[in-house]
């Protein structure tokens, strides 16, 4: 049976944002269009080396979701259950856009349910002309000094231009 | 932003259920707990050959979601996108079990996007012990008079016994 | 070692185009700038029941590559290989969306190798936006009156609604 | 339109090559058959640790394509179109083996258009005999000092095996 | 525990066989070194329709297979596992060669061990060079006469002559 | 031919196992059942970063299969084959859960075929409760005091939680 209908759903928008392209923001705006209130949560992975601090991917996905107000950004550092269940939430929301996408996150959700049944993970398709972006293809291009405008929002293409000047002076 | 917070989320899981399967229901009851409303909706596709009349498919769909109590069972004969503008909803649900699903539905996903942009399509993972079931499958089993206890539920087993004794009588 | 360099390289572009979409006519645009000569061939693939006739597939296709001055039109009825051959081509053509269509596609192109070994396949990858296009989408759509003119040209979108027209009268 | 008729359609053949196989050269031998001229471009990938450094990768494709008169070997250190508008080509040519490939080079294709519309990627089969074979697992191999002459060319089986009696005196 | 040491393994190899194929004498003869016994089934399966009769499919089985002491031919027209149980037998045999492939048979292994946890199911690689062949496929080259002598036995090579000269004459 | 009747069936499960989950565990059992001995090995892959060493993860093994009467536990440090024909083994045993797993096993299987013709491997599919299992999902959620009794045997969840309080201390 449906949890209480005055209950707010809450959906958490879970990955490394690392940094944020117009894919993951495409997927955010259809996500707060239906649920009451979206986090955005940024996974702290010390195993990998990201390019951009947690902190800074935060700030860049501040900045772009401004104009959604349902909208929240946090980082985490837990199991993504036990985060959901500090947040009150019931639903993870991922993006998918080929084949090894799917079975990958199909794994995680599989996992996700087992431990804890309370928590759906529902999967949305990118927009088709987004389907071929990723945050790595969008680094790669910038590394080479490539135009990444169409791929990201104004604010990112400065941060990673300032980033990978700060890099080539090292 | 988001459509008013008082105007309840309805939607539609659209499908054969040619017959209803425990797999189908796995996802209804899943469904059903985040969103307010959900509609189980039987495609009356002129193409195909069905095992069970429309009117049967929704019989046996009633029946088996009794306990559920904001499931509707409805059937449909038009583009899917104009049935869920008549019927006020905003949201597709469907049940991914593996690749070749996935394709095909992120092709219709993409599709009815393009017909409506007000239209999500959210994909929800078949439970681990449902991955391999579906209706053909059980069809194929009853067919030989093989066991399908576990794979639909107890008025789903019956009709499809005595649909096959119906046909081996003709 | 290449052919000689003054022969012109011919490619055929192979396909039942039930009726043309946008998705092929891109594949056929970009053909059309490599090679010299791209000549589209319908299928006349008597174990289907298309909607257009050979005939008409290739009027359509005369029509909406009147623009392109390398294009042939043209309809066959035999092993593709034979065919290629018969037209002094030495490259195939295919556009390619998903994993289903690459499977099929890389077993065709091995038999076609198999079969002769001057003719080479050459996979393009469908332009993002027509990623989701297929001639059958185009039809379920258009059978329930629906909108195409984003998936087809106008020749082909009123060729729809004519055909629907009278198989609603039958 | 076509580009001016006696203009010589040059096609780039990008990889690693680290080092090259029979894969590949079946790859380079059937698209120098197609095109004017085939530029085998040896990626500089600072990212990666390769076994061969990109001048002995490039040396062993000059001694195993002497035979072919239309290739020409270099190497590059830029955004791949970049690189392509430098060296006057329009056409990418990659080698397809299994959906994994085709998933990650269609994302390429689609940035590369994306970065330059100009440029089209005609996607290869690799011949069936040679769909298993990879520069790592040759590596994997011939590490174990397991058997590689039928997977590369008698000058890289030299020089693997070189390499990694170099390797196990440090 | 393993069942008792001195009762033979034996192994049930199911298929439409519409004809045998190199592809289908390849996974055979293999399975036939390791098993004690390989019963070659082939499906009586009323709703496809077949291009050999079940007998006629029986008998192109008998000959290809000779030269094997341990393998015997039969037809079956029941659900798989009953069959096999009939068999004493405990082993399913089944070639793969494509994702699509992979994803059915895994499907029906699923179905198979739930009907009976008995039953296992192994899969076989086809050899890299007739990964690309199927028995549409072989159907497809002989029905416009194209050449098969690579794809199937001489003897299944008469019989699509045969069968397709009458089809003509009709 | 089939190789002596009274020649038993050895096959190699080769593997990681870092560590083994009820998914490994469940692929033993049941190749146990069919082959007369069943040698699970551990590959000492020297590139990669294990949790656990070749020696504790073999010893976890042991422990684990006690109750198998026909299974051994060995580890192996040399390329697949050579290791199989020192064994006197013909066969390999391998699990598959996804596409994924299917490409890259189908890949192994024919490089190992192609470096010795008198191995076969089997390929059996995972139980579709442990579909989502994996070494690394169990370590992911391990390394985060998650629950992980449903996903792997006792003593293994105890030399996790051991192995990650060690690394905490360092």
């Amino acid at each position: 049976m449906k949890r209480l209908g005055h209950e707010p759903t809450i959906a958490v928008c879970p990955g490394s944002f690392d940094p944020v392209t117009y894919g993951h923001l495409d997927i955010i705006h259809r996500a707060a269009e239906v649920f009451d209130k979206v986090i955005v949560a940024v996974l702290n992975n010390a195993s990998k080396s990201p390019l951009f601090t947690v902190q800074q991917r935060m700030e860049l996905l501040v900045e772009v979701t401004r104009d959604i107000p349902n909208v929240e950004i946090d980082g985490f550092d837990d199991l993504l259950v036990n985060y959901i269940h500090k947040k009150n939430a019931h639903v993870i929301i991922k993006g998918l856009r080929a084949v090894s996408d799917f079975e990958y996150e199909m794994q995680m959700a599989s996992v996700n349910r087992k431990l804890s049944d309370e928590i759906e993970t529902f999967f949305m398709m990118s927009s088709t002309q987004y389907s071929y972006l990723s945050s790595s293809v969008v680094k790669q291009v910038a590394m080479f000094g490539g135009p990444v405008e169409d791929l990201v929002p104004e604010v990112v293409e400065k941060a990673l231009r300032t980033k990978f000047e700060e890099l080539r002076k090292r």
